[in-house]
Protein backbone atom coordinates (compact mmCIF):
# COMPACT_ATOMS: atom_id res chain seq x y z
CA UNK A 1 0.00 0.00 0.00
CA UNK A 2 1.09 3.53 -0.62
CA UNK A 3 0.32 6.12 1.49
CA UNK A 4 -1.17 9.83 -0.18
CA UNK A 5 -1.33 11.58 2.76
CA UNK A 6 0.19 11.69 6.98
CA UNK A 7 -1.38 12.94 9.43
CA UNK A 8 -0.73 14.06 13.24
CA UNK A 9 -3.28 15.02 15.68
CA UNK A 10 -2.06 16.29 18.63
CA UNK A 11 -3.21 17.06 22.07
CA UNK A 12 -1.13 19.60 23.94
CA UNK A 13 -2.33 19.74 27.75
CA UNK A 14 -1.09 22.56 30.38
CA UNK A 15 0.26 24.74 28.01
CA UNK A 16 0.58 29.00 28.55
CA UNK A 17 -2.90 30.13 28.95
CA UNK A 18 -1.64 33.86 27.92
CA UNK A 19 -0.52 32.46 24.18
CA UNK A 20 -3.52 30.34 23.63
CA UNK A 21 -5.31 33.71 23.56
CA UNK A 22 -3.26 35.70 21.52
CA UNK A 23 -4.77 35.42 17.87
CA UNK A 24 -1.21 36.96 16.17
CA UNK A 25 1.01 34.89 18.11
CA UNK A 26 -1.05 32.07 17.27
CA UNK A 27 -0.94 32.71 13.39
CA UNK A 28 2.65 33.42 13.55
CA UNK A 29 3.75 30.20 15.42
CA UNK A 30 1.43 28.32 12.48
CA UNK A 31 2.91 30.19 9.76
CA UNK A 32 7.00 29.42 11.33
CA UNK A 33 5.85 25.78 11.87
CA UNK A 34 4.45 25.38 8.49
CA UNK A 35 8.13 27.13 6.89
CA UNK A 36 9.87 25.13 9.63
CA UNK A 37 8.55 21.92 8.27
CA UNK A 38 9.13 22.88 4.79
CA UNK A 39 5.82 23.30 3.48
CA UNK A 40 4.37 26.12 0.57
CA UNK A 41 2.22 28.58 2.39
CA UNK A 42 -0.66 28.92 0.19
CA UNK A 43 -3.43 30.72 2.89
CA UNK A 44 -3.99 31.72 6.52
CA UNK A 45 -6.95 32.07 7.92
CA UNK A 46 -7.14 32.73 11.93
CA UNK A 47 -9.73 34.20 14.13
CA UNK A 48 -10.45 34.94 18.16
CA UNK A 49 -13.42 34.29 19.47
CA UNK A 50 -15.44 35.67 22.46
CA UNK A 51 -14.74 35.11 25.80
CA UNK A 52 -11.47 33.07 24.77
CA UNK A 53 -9.98 30.48 22.30
CA UNK A 54 -8.14 31.10 19.04
CA UNK A 55 -9.03 28.94 15.87
CA UNK A 56 -6.65 29.29 12.31
CA UNK A 57 -6.03 27.05 9.46
CA UNK A 58 -2.91 27.19 7.22
CA UNK A 59 -3.59 26.07 4.13
CA UNK A 60 -0.38 24.58 2.32
CA UNK A 61 0.56 23.39 -0.73
CA UNK A 62 1.10 19.87 0.96
CA UNK A 63 -2.58 20.13 2.87
CA UNK A 64 -3.08 21.66 6.10
CA UNK A 65 -1.96 22.70 9.74
CA UNK A 66 -4.63 23.43 11.91
CA UNK A 67 -4.84 24.85 15.82
CA UNK A 68 -8.02 25.17 18.07
CA UNK A 69 -7.17 26.81 21.52
CA UNK A 70 -8.95 26.59 25.05
CA UNK A 71 -7.07 28.62 26.84
CA UNK A 72 -9.30 28.11 29.88
CA UNK A 73 -8.15 24.66 30.01
CA UNK A 74 -4.39 25.55 28.98
CA UNK A 75 -4.99 23.08 25.94
CA UNK A 76 -4.48 23.46 22.01
CA UNK A 77 -5.64 20.70 19.24
CA UNK A 78 -3.07 20.70 16.47
CA UNK A 79 -3.48 18.95 13.28
CA UNK A 80 -0.14 18.20 10.90
CA UNK A 81 -1.88 17.14 7.79
CA UNK A 82 0.94 16.98 5.02
CA UNK A 83 1.80 14.67 1.76
CA UNK A 84 4.87 14.18 -0.02
CA UNK A 85 8.09 13.52 0.78
CA UNK A 86 9.82 17.23 0.75
CA UNK A 87 7.76 17.92 4.45
CA UNK A 88 8.19 16.54 7.90
CA UNK A 89 5.23 17.39 10.00
CA UNK A 90 7.60 15.84 13.21
CA UNK A 91 9.68 19.48 12.69
CA UNK A 92 6.55 21.47 13.39
CA UNK A 93 5.28 19.82 15.90
CA UNK A 94 9.07 19.94 17.67
CA UNK A 95 8.61 23.76 17.19
CA UNK A 96 5.44 23.83 18.74
CA UNK A 97 5.83 22.32 21.49
CA UNK A 98 9.11 24.20 22.07
CA UNK A 99 7.13 27.49 21.79
CA UNK A 100 3.82 26.32 23.75
CA UNK A 101 5.70 24.13 26.14
CA UNK A 102 2.69 21.96 27.32
CA UNK A 103 2.83 20.25 30.78
CA UNK A 104 1.87 17.03 28.75
CA UNK A 105 1.39 16.03 24.73
CA UNK A 106 -0.56 13.11 23.26
CA UNK A 107 0.12 12.32 19.21
CA UNK A 108 -1.64 10.15 17.28
CA UNK A 109 -0.46 9.47 13.28
CA UNK A 110 -3.14 8.62 10.98
CA UNK A 111 -2.34 7.44 7.60
CA UNK A 112 -4.29 9.23 4.78
CA UNK A 113 -5.88 7.77 1.70
CA UNK A 114 -4.03 4.04 1.38
CA UNK A 115 -3.98 3.81 -2.41
CA UNK A 116 -2.72 -0.39 -3.76
CA UNK A 117 0.60 0.26 -4.61
CA UNK A 118 -0.02 -1.30 -7.93
CA UNK A 119 -2.89 1.34 -8.86
CA UNK A 120 -1.55 3.23 -11.20
CA UNK A 121 -3.41 6.89 -11.89
CA UNK A 122 -6.90 6.56 -12.98
CA UNK A 123 -7.57 7.85 -16.67
CA UNK A 124 -9.12 11.33 -15.78
CA UNK A 125 -11.88 12.34 -18.85
CA UNK A 126 -13.65 14.96 -17.15
CA UNK A 127 -16.60 14.50 -19.94
CA UNK A 128 -16.95 10.99 -18.94
CA UNK A 129 -19.48 9.36 -17.15
CA UNK A 130 -18.90 7.46 -13.71
CA UNK A 131 -19.09 4.26 -15.60
CA UNK A 132 -17.39 5.16 -18.57
CA UNK A 133 -14.56 6.50 -16.00
CA UNK A 134 -14.46 3.06 -14.14
CA UNK A 135 -13.56 1.41 -18.18
CA UNK A 136 -10.97 4.29 -18.02
CA UNK A 137 -9.29 3.01 -15.34
CA UNK A 138 -7.66 -0.11 -17.26
CA UNK A 139 -6.96 1.60 -20.22
CA UNK B 1 -13.29 12.47 31.11
CA UNK B 2 -14.91 15.10 29.67
CA UNK B 3 -14.02 15.57 25.49
CA UNK B 4 -13.57 18.91 24.40
CA UNK B 5 -13.85 17.55 20.77
CA UNK B 6 -15.15 15.23 18.58
CA UNK B 7 -13.07 14.26 15.28
CA UNK B 8 -14.21 12.62 12.21
CA UNK B 9 -11.33 11.22 9.72
CA UNK B 10 -13.04 10.35 6.67
CA UNK B 11 -11.36 8.64 3.37
CA UNK B 12 -13.97 8.69 0.75
CA UNK B 13 -12.77 6.13 -2.02
CA UNK B 14 -14.03 5.71 -5.95
CA UNK B 15 -15.43 9.02 -6.00
CA UNK B 16 -16.59 10.75 -9.21
CA UNK B 17 -13.66 12.62 -10.50
CA UNK B 18 -15.23 15.67 -12.38
CA UNK B 19 -16.56 16.90 -8.94
CA UNK B 20 -13.06 16.36 -6.83
CA UNK B 21 -11.21 19.09 -9.25
CA UNK B 22 -14.17 21.46 -9.51
CA UNK B 23 -13.27 24.28 -6.80
CA UNK B 24 -16.62 26.13 -6.58
CA UNK B 25 -18.83 22.42 -6.74
CA UNK B 26 -16.34 21.23 -3.51
CA UNK B 27 -16.60 24.58 -1.83
CA UNK B 28 -20.31 24.49 -2.23
CA UNK B 29 -20.63 21.57 -0.77
CA UNK B 30 -18.52 21.62 2.29
CA UNK B 31 -20.09 25.26 3.14
CA UNK B 32 -23.47 22.89 3.04
CA UNK B 33 -22.27 20.49 4.71
CA UNK B 34 -21.00 23.09 7.51
CA UNK B 35 -24.95 24.20 7.15
CA UNK B 36 -26.57 20.57 7.60
CA UNK B 37 -24.50 20.29 10.39
CA UNK B 38 -25.63 23.19 12.63
CA UNK B 39 -22.25 24.92 12.47
CA UNK B 40 -21.64 28.80 11.93
CA UNK B 41 -19.44 29.28 9.20
CA UNK B 42 -16.82 31.80 10.06
CA UNK B 43 -15.04 31.89 6.85
CA UNK B 44 -14.22 29.54 4.28
CA UNK B 45 -10.45 28.99 1.84
CA UNK B 46 -10.61 26.72 -1.22
CA UNK B 47 -7.70 26.40 -3.58
CA UNK B 48 -7.74 24.23 -6.90
CA UNK B 49 -3.71 23.37 -7.65
CA UNK B 50 -2.38 22.46 -10.93
CA UNK B 51 -2.30 19.95 -12.24
CA UNK B 52 -5.25 18.76 -9.81
CA UNK B 53 -6.76 18.73 -6.80
CA UNK B 54 -8.74 21.02 -4.56
CA UNK B 55 -8.09 22.14 -0.69
CA UNK B 56 -10.29 23.49 1.44
CA UNK B 57 -11.22 24.27 5.08
CA UNK B 58 -14.07 25.51 6.40
CA UNK B 59 -13.61 27.48 9.52
CA UNK B 60 -16.41 26.90 11.88
CA UNK B 61 -17.22 28.83 14.82
CA UNK B 62 -17.29 25.09 16.78
CA UNK B 63 -13.49 24.18 15.10
CA UNK B 64 -13.26 23.42 11.32
CA UNK B 65 -14.37 20.60 8.16
CA UNK B 66 -11.74 20.47 5.81
CA UNK B 67 -11.22 18.56 2.49
CA UNK B 68 -8.54 17.30 0.44
CA UNK B 69 -8.97 15.48 -3.44
CA UNK B 70 -6.64 13.22 -5.71
CA UNK B 71 -8.93 13.54 -8.44
CA UNK B 72 -6.44 11.09 -10.51
CA UNK B 73 -7.10 8.43 -7.89
CA UNK B 74 -10.92 9.23 -7.13
CA UNK B 75 -9.99 9.90 -3.30
CA UNK B 76 -10.70 12.87 -1.27
CA UNK B 77 -9.65 13.10 3.20
CA UNK B 78 -12.27 14.71 4.72
CA UNK B 79 -12.01 16.62 8.23
CA UNK B 80 -14.99 17.10 10.14
CA UNK B 81 -13.78 18.72 13.64
CA UNK B 82 -16.60 19.70 15.71
CA UNK B 83 -16.83 21.02 19.56
CA UNK B 84 -20.53 21.62 21.61
CA UNK B 85 -23.93 20.16 21.73
CA UNK B 86 -25.19 21.93 18.65
CA UNK B 87 -23.35 20.11 15.79
CA UNK B 88 -23.78 17.39 14.48
CA UNK B 89 -20.81 15.67 12.31
CA UNK B 90 -22.71 12.98 11.04
CA UNK B 91 -25.08 15.05 9.01
CA UNK B 92 -22.25 16.90 7.42
CA UNK B 93 -20.97 13.10 6.61
CA UNK B 94 -24.53 12.02 5.65
CA UNK B 95 -24.62 14.65 3.23
CA UNK B 96 -21.29 14.50 1.60
CA UNK B 97 -21.04 10.65 1.16
CA UNK B 98 -24.35 11.44 -0.53
CA UNK B 99 -23.29 14.40 -3.10
CA UNK B 100 -19.20 12.30 -3.77
CA UNK B 101 -20.69 9.12 -4.01
CA UNK B 102 -18.04 6.79 -3.09
CA UNK B 103 -17.63 3.40 -3.59
CA UNK B 104 -15.94 2.87 -0.06
CA UNK B 105 -15.76 4.86 2.91
CA UNK B 106 -13.22 4.33 6.23
CA UNK B 107 -14.03 6.74 8.81
CA UNK B 108 -12.48 7.40 12.16
CA UNK B 109 -13.60 8.37 15.20
CA UNK B 110 -10.81 10.72 17.67
CA UNK B 111 -11.98 12.34 20.92
CA UNK B 112 -9.88 15.61 21.20
CA UNK B 113 -9.22 17.31 24.61
CA UNK B 114 -10.10 14.91 27.29
CA UNK B 115 -10.55 17.06 30.42
CA UNK B 116 -11.23 15.65 34.32
CA UNK B 117 -14.58 15.48 35.12
CA UNK B 118 -14.01 17.38 38.11
CA UNK B 119 -11.21 19.86 36.54
CA UNK B 120 -12.99 23.12 36.63
CA UNK B 121 -12.24 26.39 34.41
CA UNK B 122 -7.91 27.32 35.27
CA UNK B 123 -8.87 30.58 36.08
CA UNK B 124 -7.03 33.15 33.47
CA UNK B 125 -4.93 35.91 34.68
CA UNK B 126 -3.05 37.40 31.17
CA UNK B 127 -0.59 39.22 33.17
CA UNK B 128 0.71 36.34 36.06
CA UNK B 129 3.76 33.95 34.85
CA UNK B 130 3.23 30.09 34.20
CA UNK B 131 4.12 29.58 37.48
CA UNK B 132 1.27 31.95 39.39
CA UNK B 133 -0.89 30.45 36.56
CA UNK B 134 -0.45 26.58 38.08
CA UNK B 135 -1.07 28.26 41.86
CA UNK B 136 -4.40 30.17 40.00
CA UNK B 137 -5.61 26.66 38.86
CA UNK B 138 -6.51 25.71 42.53
CA UNK B 139 -7.70 28.87 43.74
Amino acid sequence: MRALGFHLLIEFYGCRHGILNDVGKIKNLMDEAAVVSGATIVESVFHRFNPHGVSGVVVIAESHLAIHTWPEYGYAAVDLFTCGEDVDPWKAYEFLEKCLTPRSTITKEIIRGEIEQNQGEVQYHPTLSRTEQAVGKHL
